[in-house]
């Protein structure tokens, strides 16, 4: 029997981030501070929701593009956060998570060759998905010196005649770093004189620690060239709904709703009518768990300056991103490590990319007692490492 | 600014089947004999498995194969029913719906130019996914004197050095048509012989009028080369709830759970919960809601054979595929002056592929009472037509 499988697919890494987790799930007394997926149930009132479209029956498929109610939320929500104007018609699509919305947006846009520039490190997601869209990824390395923003030269370095779309990951996973106006004002000019399309994927856009998250489309004459993605997983901690959102001129979403009507057909309706409560309502659990996160971040920062390790502070998201080149072995070796000796796992900064190398993404989507226990673990691991 | 869309992706066409409801929507009194739906409510034990999930919290990502309980189900199902033998580690993979299945089995296997064989007429999406994935389609249009069953002539035919794929569609969507051991076994042999692979699209299996469904997996030496989907949609009536799923060789299995890794992530959590529940103790709601489309069926037949509309009995599936030839028309002309002026909508044969022409899609997927009333309306409208 012949070989059947495609060339390309073959090709591509699965993703870095689960393998520590199988091992964790068979070791007794691990902890883990890896998954990137948020520590709180859905709060009720959305669960609620979800319950009352079950018992009512609402157990068959929407419109393609998601019940109209829901995109009329997703509209009102974004103009009273970003004061962005989408039409709740033709420029929204409900989508399976922000995952999907990544996935097709590319297929919708990319012709073979077309060149896909990812600023790393970042999710896992976005090469590969670029890679089976017949994309060129190119590859930005971000740096540490500067916070892992991505820098008007960096971005004019990367782009070519063959430049399609950049994908701008901020709030960041792995890194929490973030991009502020200015920062996004710059990219913008470039992107608009390069003319470019920008795909923001804003996946964690309702958690930030400093100032308010400014979506890149909300600046001047960027709406029309940019696919916002969105989605409820991170924000209202409902990621098992597998639901999401892409928002672009309509002529891009009517492209991407075609994937989506052959591919997917529709998200899920529970989720659909559940995500409606988690906008009308929702806002005080998101800052409560916003709230919750920060109070985590600064105890993680704080026990990192005691032990001094390296870290730039993020100000999104609910990963930091620590330094562990003084230890002179790879961020896989490290997390291998530190996951063998002293039970805790950690993701390898290799997981989102090269320019990862060196570096360690720690969630702290985790309770403060398992995070506690955890750094008091990594204390301990890094005074003997430095004691060698 | 430039034009930033797929060249390819513009150049499908949406979904025919939708075009007629969104009419319908709007039209009072108008009665739909379209959708491709259960017109059931999921069965309640599936129901408040959901909601028990929801209670407990249970709304984390699951793994990306889906929830290790209900691959097991899935591997009991397939061997209660077809004595296949899945192993739920690595041959089961659970799916945003059968659609999405379709989609990332094709990007699995496809390399730019091989060939997907298409029977037709059949579901709206295979085509459309093939030429995503960079295959180029052959159709095989199937043959009212056969019953629209696959022929192993038409098969040979159609096959090439470029073949890799052959989508099986049945039981059928939109003609109603089974294929009976007998056939499958020719298609069978040929299949090992040209050596390519199957995809068998078995969402309608537990809808069989006739004899129960066999899936050409479970013939001999077939398994390793075909990729079977199924899922909950239409057996379970939980088209809302999106799950389906996968089985397949290994190696197959792991290049579309990489695709949906990135992709998808994983199915909705609460889905899969309600779904274990399907699986273990749903039996009898199928077989009732078997009963009832069967009921419906011969009732349709019936009709047809008193007004005299020339019908081959399907025995799959919940749709009849009426010619309607005698009236020099085409079906989309037919379906738009029926829809006009007896308000009763049903799809144009040719919205699953060219030679559909000359028949109607009728779905009785509805209640005894709306059939009757539709069908009445039917007759006086083919009584008209006749009379002029």
């Amino acid at each position: 029997m012949r070989n059947f499988l495609s060339e390309k697919v073959t090709s591509l890494k699965p993703s870095g981030i689960r393998k520590f987790f199988d091992i964790v799930s068979e070791m007794k007394d691990a902890i883990s501070l890896g998954v990137g997926e948020p520590d709180f149930d859905t709060p009720w009132h959305i669960r609620d929701e979800g319950i009352y479209a079950l018992e009512k029956g609402r157990t068959f498929y929407t419109s393609n593009a998601g019940l109209k109610d829901l995109r009329k939320e997703i509209s009102n929500y974004l103009k009273r956060t970003q004061n962005l104007d989408y039409n709740a018609d033709n420029e929204i699509l409900v989508t399976v998570g922000g995952s999907e919305a990544i996935d097709i947006g590319l297929r919708a846009v990319i012709n073979p060759g077309d060149e896909v520039i990812i600023p790393q490190p970042s999710y896992v997601s976005y090469e590969p998905c670029a890679i089976l869209a017949d994309a060129k990824p190119v590859i930005i390395n971000l740096k540490a010196e500067n916070e892992f923003r991505l820098k008007p030269a960096e971005l004019l370095d990367a782009i070519t005649e063959k430049t399609k779309v950049l994908i701008l990951p901020y709030p960041n996973n792995p890194t929490g770093a973030i991009m502020e106006r200015g920062d996004l004002e710059k990219i913008a000019d470039i992107v608009k004189e390069k003319d470019i399309l920008v795909m923001s994927d804003e996946i964690y856009s309702a958690l930030t620690y400093k100032d308010k998250h400014i979506s890149i489309a909300s600046l001047n004459g960027m709406k029309e060239r940019t696919i916002l993605i969105n989605g409820f997983s991170k924000a209202y901690a409902m990621t098992g709904w597998r639901l999401g959102y892409a928002c672009a001129p309509k002529e891009i979403i009517s492209q991407m709703t075609k994937i989506h009507q052959f591919a997917i057909m529709c998200a899920p309706t529970t989720s659909q009518y559940a995500a409606i409560s988690a906008l009308k309502n929702g806002d005080s659990d998101v800052e409560q768990m916003r709230k919750s996160y920060n109070m985590r971040r600064r105890f993680l920062m704080n026990a990192f300056k005691e032990m001094e390790l390296e870290c730039f502070e993020p100000y999104g998201a609910f990963y930091v991103f620590p330094c562990i080149k003084e230890f002179n072995m790879t961020s896989e070796e490290f997390a291998t490590k530190l996951l063998m000796e002293e039970k805790v796992a950690v993701v390898p900064g290799t997981a989102f990319g090269e320019c990862g190398e060196g570096y360690l993404r720690i969630s702290y989507a985790y309770s403060i007692d398992n995070l506690k226990e955890a750094l008091g673990r990594i204390k301990k691991f890094i005074q003997n490492l430095r004691s060698v």
